[in-house]
């Protein structure tokens, strides 16, 4: 049996393009005892990965050169040499951007396909809803009334944070790009505002958020980040997810080299608070509680959610490239098969 | 009864000078039933009134043109309408840049000289003290082993803070300007280390933490910070307590038009918490916890403190234009009498 696998073939400089990759095909091994073959079915596709890319020092260590690249996915066990599976489970796990692969059946995670659909677990039921949930409720903390402001809003994590900031009682308004996604942000997820960043950031913000900003969630960084930030009230929250805008500057991560941030002073006068996480520090270990509140959103309709599907291994490369430069629409999947 | 005052008579443009203040001599009104005569004895001299001398948004009302400049002093009760205070009592309040005031009884803070200097009610045991025991309780929460890193370390909020620092457990890094502070700053407090900001920054903060930084207290800003916030380590706490180096910018303490300040990349990669506090907002609500601590300390010999006196009430412009420039050793008071 052969797995098809895309590698890093060399690190990017700067944006990652096509030559990054390698495309091969590899025979897998035979399954041990308490092994199961998985044929991977939805790969996620998600920011962090592009910083696996570099070889730089970061909470997790890089992709090798010549490795599989990494992601979560989910599948369906082809054949199973452990009693807990057997053909046709669903399951997940960090199975990397490859079509199949042998895994130890400890390692696996079974997922219910009754409940939602299997994408849902890399997405609004998986890592991206549990990153929002984790941060909302760590960091960002909106109360009613207040006004919480959302970049990449039609994003995998965007979409989740501004629907629980609602049902918070929070006003919230996204920003995200182009027309068609703040639509969606408004009209479908139900914000009270959407803003297109591609236009005069200003001027939306000084129309949607009269009475200044009280959360602020970055996904993006770089000019949103600096039309925001002077605007976040006292006691304001920065919840620090991500700063995808950056991810692609060679120096984008690094604190030398990198473009310069807002001055601090006003985080003394406002007592801001600006806090960075990752969710896979102390975030599944509240997964139970998490799952539990999205699925009651989900059944009671208060909780919708957008995947960008790509179709096939092979074109992988190229939908991670475009979420990096903002083309997906909704969280970014690799379905295979 | 006369009292001599220090009026602010124009709003600074940058720096203060002293053409922005005024001397003058009124009478003092007679003392109401409940009132007393306040002679006061000690002036508190704090970064924070800087800003009050602006008429810029801020967490409090700036001082009006023509009145009387803000700061805590305290002072001895001259004539007393009131049965609670006897005349040579000691009181602390927010009597401002003056000699004399009529003050309610009820707004006066009693003073046990017996127990500390009464000056010390400015300084160690008063507003600097507590700021510095807030935001190391509240924000950076120094553990055992960690580096703890201060800036302007041999002023009023700097000592204190790396003190505690020191009796919590953790390796205390000062930074100050000059050879004379720096020698306090090791010596007399004890900290592990001390680096002189007029040198190499880089080169002091390699050698004195090669280990990197997990607690910055941020009392300067500028140049300092910008050495200092590479450095930080994973879940590395920033204590934003002022930027005093760049109150004098017109745009110091605003957003627009301010230098820019660090790329805030890495807070997401490092979990990085930056966070600004102001002592007023809920800190005298723990002034007795604080204060018990603090005697404890300073009984045992674990709290050095050290103030810098001026004397005579005319001369507190030149002493505040010196300690914006750095010029106090110490915690600036002002004699007077």
């Amino acid at each position: 049996m052969k797995t098809q696998q895309i590698l890093l073939a060399r690190r990017p400089q700067g944006a990652p393009v096509p030559e990054d990759f390698r495309f091969v095909e590899t025979e897998l091994p035979e399954p041990e005892y308490g092994e199961v073959i998985v044929a991977h079915r939805f790969l996620s596709l998600d920011p962090y990965q592009r910083g696996r890319m570099d070889d730089a020092k970061s909470y997790s260590a890089p992709v090798a050169l010549g490795a599989v690249m990494e992601c979560q996915a989910v599948g369906q066990v082809a054949a199973s040499r452990d009693g807990r599976f057997q053909e046709g489970d669903w399951v997940l796990g960090g199975f990397g951007w490859q079509s199949h692969s042998v895994r130890p059946a400890h390692a696996l995670i079974p997922i219910d396909p009754t409940e939602a659909s299997p994408s849902t677990a890399l997405g609004v039921l998986g890592m991206p809803g549990l990153t929002a949930w984790v941060g909302l409720e760590d960091i960002g903390q909106p109360k009613a009334g207040e006004m919480l402001v959302v970049s990449a809003a039609s994003g995998a994590v965007g979409q989740v944070v501004g629907q629980l900031g609602r049902i918070r009682g929070a006003k919230v308004v996204g920003i995200a790009g182009g027309a068609a996604k703040c639509a969606y942000v408004k009209d479908t997820l139900g914000f009270d505002a959407a803003i297109d960043h591609r236009g005069d950031l200003d001027a939306q913000l000084d129309a949607a958020c009269p009475g200044g900003i009280d959360v602020y969630w970055e996904n993006v960084g770089g000019a949103v980040q600096a039309a925001v930030f002077p605007r976040l009230n006292e006691f304001g929250r920065m919840v620090m997810c991500g700063v995808i805008a950056q991810y692609n500057t060679a120096s984008g991560l690094a604190a030398h080299g990198a473009p310069p941030g807002p001055n601090l002073g006003p985080v003394v006068r406002k007592r801001l608070r600006i806090q960075g996480f990752i969710v896979s520090d102390n975030g599944w270990k509240r997964y139970g509680q998490f799952r539990a509140e999205m699925l009651d959103h989900i059944k009671a309709g208060r909780m919708q959610y957008r995947e960008d599907v790509a179709m096939g291994l092979a074109n992988a490369p190229a939908a991670f490239i475009g979420m990096l430069e903002g083309r997906n629409f909704g969280k970014q999947v690799v379905a295979l098969d």
